[in-house]
């Protein structure tokens, strides 16, 4: 299988700013980067990501995947990333058919930071077909150990969401964005490169962020049949995540969480919950 | 002035779903409920907004006026909403010039909600003139005192974002979407409503959400030189603050905040801060 060819262009994720607290004394405080990323498909402007930057090609190839712009890797030739002028130069094999049209309609949705999803995207959902796959209730407490000990830039800056796959407790990727979206875009991308080795059908999707409608639809796009927030989930979230039979858990934290459906993929151990949190 | 005409479409905020927790319990919980509002503009389908669905008409309202769709509120003669089919009809008194132009530019940004900003936003930043206005110390933490009094979807539900606007510290208006951008425009739809009444360039702008570059754009585009945060700021919502010598204040909780840009315009009042809180 020919993969695109991508640079790696990096550039700082957080900067030092003064600030004044409450008792009137100054103090440096990091906050995340944003910056913006003009997204050219052959040479066409498509988009403008605000993103914290910490892979950009992993995001502007899961951008086009989650978009349904490019529906095999395959098409994609190369993508440069020149944080000089913000711009995401993508190179197709054989173009993007119908372009004009299929960017041309807009829905604004609930989800942070990649809030437009061109049209289409409910009208895909009841294609999908995920995998038959379940997550134990230790192997969800061993996820929600990797995510604690895990460094960010949040625990740094902030003001970031933090997203990461999982084969059972196993961390594969961790990726944090000024917009969530952009988070999950770029584990998208980066599972397309990954594949075949890393099917998608045992991984387990978490998201510091909200189970909206987008997000449910984008891991269900993924094939990925298990998706854990640190925080609740949204009624079309939670419509669309039954709809899919989709396994969603919210409000994850230490040894707490909340499975709202799909809870014939969790092999429930209670006798775990009352275990100690082990340390990082 | 003839303001337009508005229905007062109500729809249930919350819904109770049943879940799963860590002990195999099953109990019902809230979630924030989620709907697509279609907006047209004189019958043409303008965009589809994820909300909560609380005040529809000043979301559309405030959406239009945000986007520079229309420059005076008295452009717009009648918003109708219905949402048995989820549709907002606005009916303007002389059409939109150029709307397929002025909407054709698309900017995914950070900002929760409403991720697209139709383009040329940011080149209005530079001729935005913010009044001069300050804030005090004691009137932060009383701003900061009525949002934790505030009775809130977030409280019984979760998973929403609130934005207030104050004059000092009084509450005007307290609005929560599940996408934060909703709610700033909700509040930029009711302050047109109010207007001449009511003007901007006393109040301050509170969320919840973080201040993002588009968080900050729309806060000077209403005229707001002052906005409160109980998170933090991205790179990009400084750089903006700065430009427009706007008063950014995030990680404000309780006692504690951090004044990021435009301390000028905070009157800081260190022995305050040692203060117990008075319950609310």
């Amino acid at each position: 299988m020919a993969l695109p060819h991508l640079t790696e262009a990096r550039a700082p994720l957080t900067r030092e700013v003064e600030t004044v607290n409450e008792h009137g004394e100054r103090a440096t405080t990091s906050i995340p980067a944003e910056r913006p990323l003009t997204v050219y498909v052959d040479k066409r402007e498509l988009v403008t990501l605000m993103t914290l930057g910490a892979r950009p090609e992993w995001l502007v190839l899961g951008y086009l995947r989650n978009q349904r712009l490019v529906t095999s890797i395959e098409e994609v030739e190369s993508i440069t990333v020149d944080w000089d002028v913000g711009s995401a130069a993508v190179k197709t094999r054989e173009g993007i058919a119908r372009i004009e049209e299929r960017t041309a309609q807009r829905v604004v949705t609930t989800g942070c930071g990649q809030g437009s999803m061109f049209g289409g995207l409910m009208d895909e959902v009841d294609a999908i077909s995920l995998p038959a796959a379940r997550i134990t209730q230790a192997q969800l407490y061993g996820l929600l150990g990797a995510i604690r000990a895990q460094e960010s830039t949040y625990k740094s800056a902030g003001s970031v969401h933090g997203c990461a796959l999982f084969r059972g407790a196993q961390m594969l990727l961790f990726v944090e964005d000024v917009g969530r979206h952009n988070a999950i875009d770029t584990i998208a991308g980066w599972m397309w490169l990954q594949e075949p080795q890393e099917p998608a059908g045992d991984k387990v999707f978490y998201t510091t962020g909200r189970l909206t409608s987008e997000m449910i639809i984008k891991s269900a796009q993924m094939g990925v049949p298990i998706v854990v927030s640190r925080s609740g989930i949204t009624q079309m979230g939670l419509d669309i995540a039954q709809q899919l039979g989709l396994c969603a858990i919210g409000r994850a934290t230490n040894r707490h969480f909340l499975c709202f459906t799909g809870s014939e993929r969790l092999q429930l151990q209670p006798e775990l919950a009352a275990r100690p949190l082990t340390a990082p």
